[in-house]
């Protein structure tokens, strides 16, 4: 049995973490951290946990908690665990970050986007970008996994095999992402008031949200993996040499917040780089994701819906070629609770622990 | 395993039970029956089963269901198993309704208030009314179950330990309840759509809805069989004599419609027929609940919120005393797709099937 | 052209004052009162009300206020306005106030529900409780308006004219009343989040909303007032004497939380006192709204909806009779930002200054 | 006072034109047409208007009405008008169209997209498309309006003053809208229940939505009225010549579905065609809008969101520049059922009239 510990189990995040784990049968949580809410049972903070969850919230204490547990997730601000990780905690426990801290390679990228210094710079070498279809292989060996955005997961999976195989104009790529308001964090704010979010829709952070770099830099490695072919090198000149992610892959990203509790879709466009039938597109949808349990390329026709991925680790992907404009149009959803955050996370604890890797995670979206 | 078949799974309550039955061990669903959607991929009616169930819809045929199946889930119009149930369907399999049509004893009661003919009254001496908690060892045996509904299911177990115990003047009893959307069906009614609904509350049904008399008949068997104190001689002038409900023990009953997918909310009011302290009535609630696994008596002054329960089987209740009237104001909420329908159905299942009450049942809440 | 001046202008009522005052022929706003936002531009804090609104913020001075406001309103937090409240303000200025502060006449009352100390009990007699419609001549003469709460208007409304009639037995009303979310007003509070409030309904302040005895005094009065018939007597016994309401009148009332932005639903329960048909019921209400512009008795049959309200000054009221349980139950529906509070607030500026009642006020229902 | 009728007045936009008449000075409605409904009570069907509308629906008869209408507003489904419009009626009285019938110039597009052959080719000619904002001069003097779609007027005015200045280039464009689910209409369609629509969101019409072509022809007048400076040159290429919108312009535009009742989202993307700074596109949308009462171009920093302009006829729109992409962002936000349908009809209406373009128009978005 798998001991489980979690920094910030009273955020939204943390929660689901919660209940994912709950469901998991080769893992117990041994510790509840929530700084906020240190020694008040978990079940007071949420209702949901009444008799299910009979622990009391810890204080952060990552020493302390590495000596307790094979596994810790910390779904903290980000700069946390940079501030505190060190080799005794990777030594004794596998770490999973939900934050920020580790997911981009370049750390004047980070302190630029983040505004604040990076803590903990030796570790970004080693820790592996936990986008867990893509860096399987990796992730199974790694001791420090950032488990990757929420917006950042749908956006990369739903262009990922339009750009390794050169099909699109990587200069040219427009995400438009639309999130549930969960995204938005538990604390109390007035923007986040009922009355503010319902009946509203509004772009947020446009073309400075943070997540805008890490979508940047992992299709950026997707471009330069693909084929050494003619589009490679007209696409290289749209990419900067020398830097990690092998950027700049610049794209134009606009999260939207939306008056329900969960889910993400992000609608991307991009010019095509050549003639390419649907059959083409699924073909290269079908290299890379056929396998592929969580990510589900829909029937040609059928958009996907945020309301099919609910509670579950499902995206839900597909893709319209505009003949008319030579654009194509790739809708990704998913829940942002669950493969945006803490499905992805225990996705990632299960490779590294060598249990199948959807242990936990079968559960069916929950609709309505 | 035991095979389930489903008349009706294309409704939210039969999908909600594919949803439960597939992560059930020891069931497997080898009908998906829909009579609107024969031949048509479930997953096309319900985007969410996308890659998970591999079926098509089957027209209704209980008869060939039966055969085939070792229990069968009927969620479907009143009136419809009635029509079409025989012996040899219930030699074949166990038949857990989800409708009203075994609901209530009393055929007239029952033809008053669905204002249609019952059409096999037979059958009524033998189906058990379905409420787990209340019936368990009936249910154990049984070949027909009557379901109990959704709003009845929380009414009943928010006042049961009250009537039962004679605590309440059961002439007083008031229930306003509030159900989220999902209650009214997957039927495209003008009244349902998303604008109608959304920003605003209503009452339906006022004075006439039909979970009125089941909520009445089983209050009724509670109250009788209570001891018979010099409380019980005092309630019984309000019970007729002579009828299989022993009622009329008479309520008021008001549904109203919430904008909101799942949920149930009863608040429920009458008067104490004593003096009875907080202590003397939670005894009362943990002498019939305190073993029971799903049912949630909260801590003192916690009320329940139909948030805490969605997707879980759970029904949290809690209770408070007002001094200056004399009455107690009982809330119990439950998803009236889970324990109020589907998961309900399930335990049953497992009841009758000798497997532990809550296999596949153990979802917690969803949240947020 | 009356010069009207507000504190608290940047809550959710002390906006929908400003919505409803634009659209008044005779009123301007002289005097945008926000003790949080002072200094800052009005528009900047309500998005709605760019170029529409060009003013900044002041800061709360009554004693300045009443020297530039023919009118003063108060929608401002309990204690606020008591404990600034003097001669000179009311001389200069006529004061209504959407607190708390004079609606109950008893001191004793307030300070045991508000738990705060009353500093202004010397203003109390003359303040003149502003439900235009139950006081209207009083209103006219007032400086001093205690403008009802939003509970209190829809609770008291629906049941008038059977309380003052006599046809209810005044010991066994109970009020299920719900509400949407702008009734817990603009303050960042983790429990009115979006993600807390949305997709769940819930009970709150059972037996203890401090809107209780406000209802029991008005309703109080109403009975009172009535004919000394029998029933009154025996009403009677169940109030007090000696106090200035009459009371205890006794109710339940019990507040819920709905997921929408606006909109109060009361549901109201009581024993007839009589054998009473849907004409003499409807009679009594007619005897009472039937020239009220803004009471709609609805036709026989029709509840009340909250989305057929939202956005006016109107109150919809309709009742069943229940013969099997000798009960009526009356639903009440408003918005509780207009009738609720700003609308009222007005409809008593109008009275006041003698304009045409409904001055400002004919917006008819927006929908959807 | 102008006499005026509509057809159509029980879908959505029908009911906003009588909510919006209703506080006109100078219009009374004289028809209140609904072919679903007729003999049935207006306020029957929307109960808002109890008490307000005493009037019956009657059916639709255009010839009759134009006899006895100075306007005539037809918010009918695609094809309607085209097929009863004739001289006499045109002769009698103003139409003003809320359906797409007469909004393309080009009916091969027409047919194209909607699919309906048109059956009033004749009328094109003369019919004037009524975005006021842009076509003010010759809506005054005509006859038949084509009154512009919800998503159009929020995606043209968002983008002209950009396409007029040639300051992006026009082949780069991608509009990604999001709109309330009043949208939809009123019809009972699965798709549009509550429980479909809530707590979800999608894409939909995928490079097919109709509105598209009515963005590309006025978008096209609007690059062909621009300077014709080099720019333009460059622009032409893309466009072809000789037919009546000078197009093909061409964009990607795909609309989403937003579990809310009102509002539209639009977020464009495009290349600016050079350097320009946030001032110099300041001054392209101050020269176009800065006398426009109902055009709000935002303070800097400050994006559209669809609750602030809820229930009124302003836009909101502003814009940022990526200069990291050389892309500019610009978001216009406007209330589908005002500005994009019956607010905007009865400004075309003032118009027509000589009215005080405004009239009717200025109440202030409610909000919350």
């Amino acid at each position: 049995m798998i001991k489980a510990g979690i920094i910030g189990s009273t955020g939204y995040a943390g929660q689901e973490l919660v209940r994912i784990l709950l469901g998991h049968k080769d893992a117990e949580i041994v510790w509840f951290g929530s700084h906020s809410y240190v020694d008040k049972d978990y079940s007071e903070v949420y209702g949901n946990m009444f008799n299910i969850v009979d622990a009391k919230c810890l204080d952060d204490n990552l020493d302390e908690l590495s000596k307790q547990a094979d596994v810790i997730f910390t779904a903290t601000p980000q700069g946390y665990l940079a501030g505190v990780i060190n080799d005794d905690i990777l030594n004794n426990s596998k770490v999973i970050d939900l934050s920020a801290d580790f997911r981009l390679k370049d750390t004047d990228v980070y302190e630029k986007w983040y505004k604040i210094e990076h803590q903990a710079k030796q570790y970004i070498g080693e820790a592996v970008y936990g986008l867990c279809e893509l860096n399987r292989e990796s992730i199974k060996g790694a001791r420090l996994i950032a488990n990757p955005g929420c917006y950042t997961t749908t956006s990369i999976l739903s262009l990922y095999p339009l750009v390794r195989e050169h099909m699109i104009d990587v200069e040219t790529i427009v995400v438009d992402a639309k999130s549930g308001t969960s995204g938005a964090g538990r604390s109390a704010k007035l923007a986040n008031l009922y009355c503010e979010v319902n009946e509203s829709i509004k772009a947020y952070g446009v073309t400075t949200h943070r997540h805008t770099p890490e979508i940047e830099e992992q299709l950026g490695y997707a471009f330069n993996a693909g084929e050494k072919t003619d589009l490679f090198t007209v696409g290289q000149k749209a990419l900067s040499a020398g830097n990690p992610g092998g950027n700049p892959l610049l794209i134009n990203f606009t999260p939207h917040l939306v008056p329900m509790n969960r889910g993400i879709l992000a609608t991307c466009y991009a010019k095509l780089s050549g003639k390419y039938t649907y059959d083409d597109v699924k073909a290269a949808y079908d290299k890379y994701y056929k396998d592929e349990q969580f990510i589900r390329v829909l029937k040609k026709g059928v958009m996907p819906e945020t309301r099919w991925v609910e509670g579950s680790n499902y995206v839900d992907i597909n893709f319209v070629i505009d003949e008319r404009t030579g654009r194509i149009v790739v809708c990704g959803a998913l829940d942002n609770m669950v493969k945006g955050a803490a499905g992805q996370a225990v996705q990632n604890m299960n490779l590294i622990f060598g249990l199948p890797e959807n242990e936990g995670l079968l559960m069916p979206p929950v609709f309505p």
